[in-house]
């Protein structure tokens, strides 16, 4: 059994994470951490876990965490880069769903998060926790920057493109909608109920952080940086995101035979028939990413569509699917949830 | 492993039975048919299930029901009590999750379902599938009648006091509240998004079909008539119950003690501590129903507060939780999904 | 034309009150105040209103408020009672959207209220405003007290069998349902869209602060204290008041006619058709309540559906319905909007 | 006054133009048909409707629509082009919501709506009837084809880059997002509550029926063919629609001003101050089209966000400032609603 500590667990991707690692047969859940609510039981908070998870939330100076073999950070950035050092010292292996390791280039990093990076040797050693690029390097890792929610999404439907070399890498564009649940379990008033529904809007137009980190991971595959323009929306549902992607074609190729080719051999990316439009409900509250690729009216440009659960595939599933490759289990385990629909 | 069919596999119902039945350890998935749908692959029309089930949709004229061990009916009312005795001449137990088999009085059933029943002599067989109340006449039962989602909530809250004797059993007040998942997967105008969402309304206070199917649970308990006034309501929500249950108090009591002794054993009646408001998300996509008691103002007023997910617990999950029981497997087999929250 | 002012103008009773007082033909919006805000333009705000509201918001304390005919308190309650004296004295009418001065009982309402009462004084004089009971004196008055919310509707809904005196006044239920923008525009976690949609619940089960307004009220018609259980729920939608009211028989009447009867005059009540079941969306967005009378399977309960728009019935458009009347203005004036619906 | 009739008065079009010309103080309701509810009160189908609109459903054949000034087409495509030519003839003006009369492409249209059209000498005198185009037009037109919900916000929102050639017309993309009420008010399986609440889509990606339409709309400006991909999709919203825009720059300007200029007039388009994201519920419910512009990043591509209310700006708001013109009202005569927030 993996002893696993949380640091950070009353947030949306702390709960989904205990939802899913309630249901994981090899882990014990070893301490969970919030200094708002130390000593209270984590059911009486999420009252969805009463008879599944026992454990009461521990101060963070307080919490076990050097017991643990591998600790999630479910925090805000600018927390994991903290308290990162010291436990991989004491031997514990660290997945970040924050931000704080995701981005390679420090300034570009303090430029987007706005403070200073307090590890930067850490962020040179961790892996970007996205398996379908980087398992391998995932397996021996210590230390997994796990990928943003709009970054899984975008970077998988473009994925097959880009290694391709099949649209032009420097007009590409990204219109991505997500739940309101990616803007976390803050009170923030724009994200009430009666704001957010029956409501639609863009945001973060001029720019939003996800941006540097796919133009990386997308650089990375071409060897040189690419062009896009990021649109993210709010749309009122609670879990999903959906990105269509656009992309200008520089050279003919069966499309929707290179997408299914390229993830025939992933257990969590489902190319859909050609002519299909996934839902974000067909992965609620599951991990997987659905992906169709068109190509309207026959002319240049090709549309892909991709759908995750943005606490699932998009943060707490992909983090477990992460741990289980790092600790030499079935990729799948603990992760087979049928997605709820209706 | 236990051979299953489902007869009506195209509505809500049949794919929530789809989506935990994928899951169950003991169950091979052996027919599900469908007239309109007939050839088609079941995860064409439910990507959810998209490499989970790979069943295909049968005529029911031709689908291998007599081969199955067990047969689940999720069609309208009406089916089931044509098909049923040859299914069970075969050797074959159902489950039926329509209303054909829950009302012991012949002509009550047949002025609320406006039809003549084609299976009398199966009413008086068919056992009630509410294991909390007969759990043991369910075990040897040939054919099972799946409570309705109201009843299934409500005769959960009111149960303890009604055994107790403690309240005025003539003066009951059933207020529930449904998702519109509740109301079918059918092309009705009412059910509409533009006209369900950002909506809430009464309907049926006239009378509805299970105002007499809860009526002939409670008046067991008491071997008298209840009086019970149920009114069911829709609110914009996908799945889920919440009964709103008034009863007056004839007998004082320590209410908290009482619930909790009564569901002790239950391994899906979660009895909140006192002063707990249960929500419909606490329970989405999972089996149970989860309760709390209180009495206002210390009044002689006592309110109990009931939900379940419709789809599980008022439906699919009570059918397989039954299931388990007639095959004598571990009643929890199968059910142990963490509700999804948020 | 009506100088008129508001007190707390970022909430939603006091956006709700720009949008309506922005179409009034007798109305000049003369001040707004913020703290948090002041400077600022609230159209900046509140796009709805950019081209219909040219105000800017105004620090309280250096708002022209004196100058006005009226202001309305759209604050948190507990602002009101310190500030209306002096309006007053300067000749300026005032209605308090908030609590401060519905309850006539100074030791009750600091009980529910927790606080201090600043202004007892004024309590003897404010005029409760329910202009289906008070109009007259409403006509006549300085200092209106608006109504709760829930209080319009379960009062309206009562009021014709209480009146009659056919039902028994010490065994009333009322089970409401608010939609979300009921808990006002704060940033709390609970009223977060990924907490409060797909979700249903109640609240303040033990005790709801709009009871003792509603029992005043309704002990008022009586003479007697009269005795009722209010339970309260929160429902995913964002504007609308659902009360479903219980009551038991006393004497026998024509309760259709009695209820058509009663509101025959009254310009924004309107008793829907024998069996019919009034949804929220029909008053959504506009001044009206809409009541229907059932009474199932021809029992001794009857049971009243009342529904308002908790931000136009249930609080801004009856403050404008008030205003009219103080004012001598046509009761409707400005209040024209049809429901929104779909 | 104008004696106005509306032929399929019970969709969503149908009872929107009902909500705004019972507020319109220059029409008298004279007919609506409805086959289905011919007989019927209005307001027994729609009780938002009680005290407003008095008339019953005629049945087609018998209506009196000979008589009326202007006769509105609310139907599905193929029916006005049947009957329209009748009423010309009558002396009877014409304004069609439907698609009959949109493209003047005769065979263009019967392939993308796959049918003969039965009028073609008709969609020659009709005008396409988007104001800030063709003012003039329609002050003088007999017949006028009420354009498209999607085409009204991606046209409005590209125009100033259009006209100003300052972007590439080959290369737009337009991803734009519906609410539900913009499917109609069918009884259609896909647009259930259950299926499309918490869900997000694309739809139509081969190919959707506004595509012609916005393409004529955006050559007849360019005098040459434009290059778009269109991707529309299905948000969980009631009422609204989010057009984000994307174009390449070909030529240096300031877009903002660009924008301000060529809508300064426009009593209908609000251009949004630089950094903005106008929400869909800041038009909710009123004849609006909010716009804002955007270059992200400093770089080539210029992104438009532009929102109106599908029911209004896309169909009846518009209708009624159609008509507007075309009897010398003032253009923005009874379409002074505020827009509903929250």
């Amino acid at each position: 059994m993996i002893k696993v500590g949380i640091v950070g667990g009353t947030g949306y991707t702390g709960v989904e994470l205990l939802r899913l690692l309630a249901q994981h047969p090899e882990v014990s859940l070893t301490a969970i951490t919030s200094r708002a609510e130390a000593g209270g039981a984590v059911a009486d908070m999420f009252p969805s876990l009463r008879g599944r998870v026992e454990l009461r939330f521990s101060d963070p100076a307080a919490a076990p965490l050097g017991d643990c073999d591998l600790v999630f950070f479910a925090t805000p950035n600018g927390v994991a880069m903290r308290q990162t050092a010291e436990l991989l010292q004491a031997g514990v292996r660290v997945i970040d769903l924050a931000a704080d390791f995701r981005i390679k280039d420090i300034p570009l990093w303090e430029k987007w998060y706005g403070m200073t990076h307090a590890a930067p040797e850490l962020v040179a050693e961790a892996v970007y926790g996205l398996p379908e690029i980087n398992r391998q390097q995932i397996r021996g890792a210590r230390l997994v920057a796990n990928p943003g929610c709009y970054p899984t999404a975008v970077q998988l439907g473009f994925l097959p493109l880009i290694e391709a070399g099949c649209v032009a890498p420097d007009q590409l564009i990204a219109d991505a909608k997500s739940g309101v649940s990616g803007a976390g379990r803050k009170a923030e008033t724009h994200i009430l109920y009666a704001e957010a529904a029956d409501n639609f809007k863009a945001y973060g137009v001029a720019g939003h952080r996800h941006l540097p980190e796919i133009r990386q991971g997308l650089s990375a595959i071409t060897g040189a940086p690419v062009g896009l323009t990021f649109v993210p929306h709010l749309t009122p549902i609670i879990r999903g995101i959906h990105a269509t992607l656009y992309a200008r074609i520089t050279r003919e190729l069966d499309y929707q035979a290179l997408f299914e080719k390229r993830f025939a051999a992933e257990p969590f990316v489902d190319v859909l028939p050609a002519g299909s439009h996934p839902e974000t409900r067909s992965v609620r509250a599951a991990n997987f990413c659905r992906i169709a690729v068109h190509r309207p009216q026959g002319g240049d440009v090709l549309v892909v569509l991709s759908v995750i659960d943005n606490l699932v595939k998009g943060a707490a599933g992909q983090a477990i699917q992460n741990m289980n490759l790092m600790f030499g289990l079935d990729e799948c385990l603990g992760l087979s949830q049928v997605p709820v629909l209706p």
